[in-house]
Order: C-alpha cells, then structure tokens, then sequence
C-alpha cells in the first residue's frame, strides 16, 4: 500500500482553494510530511502550454474539444508528476483534478456525463484521489471576490449562470462520491474553514 | 445522402502525399467540384497550435498523451471544417485523419489499438472518410526523399524502426478496411502514381 496520499481541492474560482492549499502544506510540515503541490489543467511543461490554450480568451473550441485536452494534459500530469511522486511515498496536493472537468465540462458546458467517465476511465484506470476536498461557495461571492485580484479568463468571463451549473455538478458529485469528496463550507469565515480543512484532514494524518 | 465526398491522404512523411493533394485537387476541379484542402493534426486555429506542440522537436510526452491532443485536434477540426463543409455539399480532402493515429501512436508509439478504438468512437461517431488513399513507400525511400527538403520534426526524428511500425500497421489497417483504404504504391514513376490516383478516385467522381 503506497504512503503517500493523493489530496485534490476542487471549487470554483474565489472559494479559497490558494489559501487552504497553503494551509494543508503547512498541516502536513507540522506532521513532518513532504508533498508535492501542483495544479490542474498544467503541472508539466506540456500541460502548461496546454493551460495557455485553455484560459485564452480569444480561443474558441468544442466543449468535447476542451474535455479532451483537459484529459491529455492530465495524462501527462499522472505520468510526469502524481504518479511517480506517489511511488516515491511523497504526498500529492493539486488544486484541481477530474472532478473539475465533471463540473466545469460537464456541468457547465453541458457535455454528457457517460463521455467524460469515458475519458476518466481510459486516463486514470482506477486511481482516485484518496481526498478531495470541495470548497463551496455561493457563486456571486467567489465571482466578487475573483473579480477584485484579477482579469477574467475564457473561464472566468462565462455568465453567472455557468459557474451556477458548474456549483450543482460539483455538489453532485460529492454526493455521488461521499467518501472521497468532503464538502468544506468556504463562505464561512477563514478561521472557521482552516479548522474545518485540518478536521478533515486529520484522519490521514492520522493513518499515513 | 450527402453529396460531398470526404477523401483522406495517407502515408509516412515523403510518400508523395502533397503532390498527389495538389493532383486530386485538379481532377475535382476539371469535374468541376469545389474542394477544401485541410491537413492533421491542424486544419483550424486551435489544431495549428496543438499541432505546433506536437511536432516541437523539444516537447517529451506519453504516447497516450499524443494521442488525446491528436484526437482534441481532431474534434474540432470535425466541426469547424470537415462537417461544415460536407454539410454544404462541399468535397473534404484531408492531409491524414484517424487512420495516421492507428499507424503512428499505435504501430510507431505502441499504443493498444482497443484504447484508439475507444477515442475514434468517442470523437467522431459512426463518422468514416468516403476514401482514404495511402500511399506506400518504403521507408528508406520516404526518409531519402524528406531529409532532402527540410528538417525533421519531432516525428520525422524517429529512426527508422519506428516507421517501419508505422508502415507496417497503416498496411494492417488497409486490409482491415479493404472497401475504404487503397494502397497507392507510391514508389512507381510520378506519371504512374496519379494514374493510380485517378483510377482510384473515378468511381466517386462518377457516382459524386
């Protein structure tokens, strides 16, 4: 049985993942434990390029065009950098992972639930993350607040209406998955969703 | 039944496959039909960028990431281009199509031909050019002819093994789909091979 585990952090932009992220890399030096922090899509050289082609405003493409890049980068990501990091023993944190493209391709483009397990399937085999934490926020707060330390992507600048999609497939997604996916309730206040994170963390803490 | 006809090009690179594009072109426009040319990976704005990544000689990846960016390029090359066209009672003559992915990711890289299967479905339905030509050439012959005209690509860089694979399994796939897949022996004198080429193609100008 590997050591390390396989921690994702879902959410929309402006839940918090950045911060909670942060944290948990702190969580895990307090428990003298290495990870490896990297992010969906990108994580490799080519997955950054491809990242690029994703976020570029000007760029237009076929929902099913966009699920499969984001699974070609994820390849790369599994091969380049999750993968061997979690042979090595070493603790895997990314913001993002495939349920994004559950509720960002799915949820918020519409494209059908069956071709993307499809792809998921044909990626990753069986490997799921051991965690993934989801950080849940009311749309307009994640959008007020994204809105404040940036310009929008060829995410980003969709209406309200996507990112509201983009919430109930996520939420439906860790009903569909309640061992894995735990739900954090990120428009409480920031002490109150740090303790919430280290709580649930703490089980594999406790057993890694 | 659509009018327009949907003819592939294959063959490893210094089979003739671009003379014999300009030559197809002609024959469709003595028999007075509107041709559009396009080529994988590429063919739109999208598939030029990923196709620049594809071929940069300095860029590693999994073969299996090869080959969901060669089949992202492909999605949306289907409903910018191809279907489009088609739609519009348009000929689409295509400088290679899924047939290269069986041949190259899957004889040159090694790739499960199910997994390819699985993509080709998944991407472009019961979809199947009308035509595919490929054009067979020894290898040696292929690599004389295109070290004389520019620098390899990060395909083209392969040694000669790896195309004797790809050789090898673009011939499987012609005797798998015999009604579909011609073989041109494209080591004949020029003025042979677009005899073959017209001889092949006048079933379809007659019935197009």
């Amino acid at each position: 049985m590997r050591q390390g585990k396989f921690i994702t952090l879902e959410g929309i932009d402006g839940a918090g993942k950045s911060t909670q992220l942060a944290w948990i890399v702190e969580l895990l030096q307090r428990a003298e434990l290495q990870a490896v922090v990297t992010r969906e899509p990108g994580g490799t050289e080519l997955g950054e390029r491809l990242r690029a082609v994703l976020l570029d405003k000007s760029m237009t493409m076929h929902a099913e065009t966009e699920a499969l890049l984001m699974f070609a980068a994820r390849r790369e990501h599994l091969d380049k950098v999750i993968m061997p990091a979690l042979a090595q023993g070493q603790w895997v944190i990314s913001d993002r992972f495939t349920d994004a493209s559950f509720a960002y391709q799915g949820g918020g483009r519409g494209l059908d639930t069956g071709k993307l397990e499809i792809l998921e399937h044909w990626v990753q085999g069986a490997l799921q993350p051991d965690l993934t934490l989801y950080f849940d926020v009311p749309v307009e707060v994640g959008q007020q607040r994204v809105s404040q330390i940036k310009a929008a992507d060829r995410f980003e600048k969709e209406r309200g209406d996507f990112f509201q999609r983009v919430r109930a497939a996520y939420l439906d997604r860790a009903r569909q998955f309640p061992g894995r996916i735990k739900i954090i309730d990120s428009s409480q206040s920031l002490a109150e969703v740090k303790a919430a994170v280290e709580q649930t963390l703490q089980p594999l803490l406790n057993h890694g």
